[in-house]
C-alpha cells in the first residue's frame, strides 16, 4: 500500500508524518525527533526517514514525500533560497537527489507557512474560504496568504512568506535577518522571553518571582492582576494586531488564520486581537473573519502531502 | 476623430488629459483645474468635463473616459468603496451613469496608485518588467504592485493599495483612517510639514528661521548642514525605506518605482533609499532595481488610458 511521507522541519522538533496515499488526506501516523539543527541538514533528514521507515506499516511503501521548512524555497527546483539562523547549510542543498537515493521516489517541498495554509485550507479552518492570510506566532513568525484561490508566491517565491519581517518600528532591536524592528524582533516568543527579564519591573512582578518568561506565565500574571504582565501583554497584543492589520492590508483576505505555540492561549488571545483588528483594519466591505488553525500542530504536515499531491498528479 | 479623455482626480487639483484613442498612446493635451473636493464629486466632474470639451480639437469626439482617483475602486462596478477625506461624497456615486449621460460613452477607473502603475509600466518605466511595486511619496502616500505581469487587486480591490496605511509604529501617532502609525500618519508630506514646527529644534534651524517646511526646504537644510533638518531627514529617509521593505516583502518585485511630490528631490532621496533597502531588505536573489516614474504628473492619465483601452477592446 502507497503512503506519503511528511516533514515539517521546525527549529527544535522535526514532525514526521505518514499519510495514505489516495484522496481525502488520512494521517496514519505522525511522530518527531529532535531537529539536531545544528549537525547539518544531511543528520537531520536522515534520522527523519530513518524514523519514517521504522514507523511505516508492514508491507506498505513511501511513494512520494513533502518537506515543509522555515525560508525561502524555490518549489520548482526543491531548493531553499535562504533561512534565518536555522539549517543554515541546508541553503543549496539537492533534497531531490536525497529524496530519490533514500525513498526512491519524487519530492514536492515549500516554506512552512504556505505548508501550513495549504493543509489549513484544504483539510481544516480555511476550507471554502478563497481569500486567507495566515500569521503563526511562536518563536518566529511566519505567514501566507491565499488569494483568488491560489497560494500566492511571487517571482522570488517570497511574496506571502515575509510577514515576520514587515518593518513595525524602524527603531525597534536589531533583527536576526539584520534589519531593525521587523515584527518578530519586537514579538517573537524568543524575543519576548529575552525581553521580559531586561524590563526594571520584571523581578518585582509575578513573572519575575517565580522565574518565567512564556506566553502562558505572562497571561496568568496577567489575570492575577500584575500591572507589569498586564503592560506587556497590551503591549504584545498591539504589535500582533499590527501584523494582522499590515497582513490585512497587503493582501486582502476575508479570513485570518492564526496558529502556532502562542495560540495554545487563544480563548484569551483572539478576542484581544479581534477586537483591535476589527477596530483599525480598513476594510469598508465588512470585517475579516478570525479562526484558529484546526492542526496547529500538523498543519504543515497536511500541506506538503497536499503540495505533493497537487504536483504530482 | 475620436479621443480618450483621461481624469486624475487628486485633492488639491483635477489633472486632465486627451488621448488619441489608438495605440500607442498620445497625450495630445493636458490641463489641471482645481479639484474643488468640498463642493462635491459631481461639481468638480462637470468642471472637469467643460475643461475637457473645451480643449477637444475641433470635429474630434470623445469616444472613453477612464478617471483615476484616491481610495479603494470597485473596477467592475465603477464604483468608489472607501475614500480618506477627499472626495466624501464620491462614495456610492455612479459615475457610469454620470460618464453616459455626459460624453455618451464607456468610462474605466481605478485607484490611482493603480492607475499611475500601469501607466508607468506600459508607457514608462516600468516598461518590459513583470514584477514591479509603486509607492507614490506625495501628500498622501499611495502604493499598487504588478505581480507577474498583472495588477493585483484583491477580492475587494483593496490588495497593493494600502502600503500608506501599513503600521510602520503601532504607538505613532493618529492617522486620518483611525488607526496609528500608518507609513502616512508618520511620513506623508501634510504630516511633516505638521510635525515639523511642533518640535523644540525648529525654531532655532535654518527651516524655522525661513518659516518652511517642506521637502525641498528640509534638503537644502540638509546640504547647508543643519543639524536639525538632518535628524529629520534621516528620520523620513528610514520612514520610507521602511515603508519600501514592506512592499518588497510582501510583493517580491523587481523593481520599485517610486513618484509622487517628494521625488521632485529624488537625486537626493534616491541613493540615501537605495542604500538601505538595499542593505536591509531580505532578497537572497539580488537587488531590487530603483526607478523614478517617467512621468511623474501623467502617469495616472496614461494609466486610465490604458485601462479603457484595455477593459474595452
Amino acid at each position: 500500500m502507497g503512503k506519503i511521507a511528511a516533514m515539517d522541519l521546525g527549529g527544535t522538533n522535526i514532525k514526521l508524518g505518514l499519510f495514505e496515499e489516495e484522496y481525502p488526506a488520512q494521517l496514519i501516523w505522525q511522530g518527531s525527533i529532535p531537529a539536531l539543527s545544528q549537525e547539518g541538514i544531511l543528520r537531520a533528514l536522515n534520522a527523519a526517514a530513518e524514523e519514517l521507515r521504522a514507523n511505516l506499516p508492514v508491507g506498505s511503501e513511501i511513494r512520494g514525500l513533502g518537506i515543509g521548512m522555515p525560508g525561502i524555497v524555490d518549489i520548482r527546483r526543491n531548493r531553499l533560497c535562504s533561512v534565518n539562523a536555522k539549517f543554515a547549510d541546508a541553503v543549496s542543498f539537492d533534497f531531490s537527489t536525497w529524496c530519490r537515493r533514500t525513498f526512491s521516489c519524487e519530492l514536492a517541498m515549500d516554506n512552512d507557512a504556505n505548508a501550513a495554509l495549504l493543509g489549513e485550507s484544504t483539510w481544516g479552518a480555511g476550507s471554502g474560504w478563497r481569500n486567507i492570510a495566515l500569521m503563526t506566532l511562536g518563536t518566529g513568525i511566519g505567514t501566507a496568504a491565499i488569494m483568488d484561490g491560489r497560494l500566492l508566491r511571487g517571482t522570488h517565491y517570497q511574496a506571502g512568506n515575509m510577514g515576520g519581517h514587515f518593518v513595525a518600528d524602524p527603531w525597534g532591536p536589531l533583527c536576526t535577518c539584520g534589519n531593525r524592528g521587523c515584527l518578530e524582533s519586537l514579538a517573537g516568543s524568543r524575543e519576548i522571553e529575552k525581553r521580559l527579564p531586561t524590563l526594571s519591573g520584571y523581578t518585582k512582578s509575578r513573572m519575575g518571582r517565580d522565574g518565567r518568561t512564556d506566553m502562558k506565565a505572562l497571561i496568568e500574571a496577567c489575570q492575577a492582576g500584575d500591572a507589569f504582565a498586564n503592560r506587556e501583554f497590551d503591549r504584545l497584543m498591539s504589535l500582533y494586531a499590527a501584523g494582522i492589520i499590515n497582513l490585512i492590508h497587503a493582501y486582502d483576505p476575508e479570513l485570518v488564520i492564526l496558529s502556532g505555540g502562542i495560540m495554545q492561549s487563544a480563548p484569551v488571545i483572539l478576542p484581544e486581537l479581534q477586537a483591535r483588528v476589527w477596530k483599525y483594519a480598513w476594510t469598508p466591505w465588512g470585517q475579516v473573519e478570525f479562526a484558529v488553525a484546526t492542526h496547529p500542530n500538523e498543519s504543515v504536515l497536511y500541506g506538503v502531502y497536499t503540495l505533493f499531491k497537487e504536483q504530482k498528479i
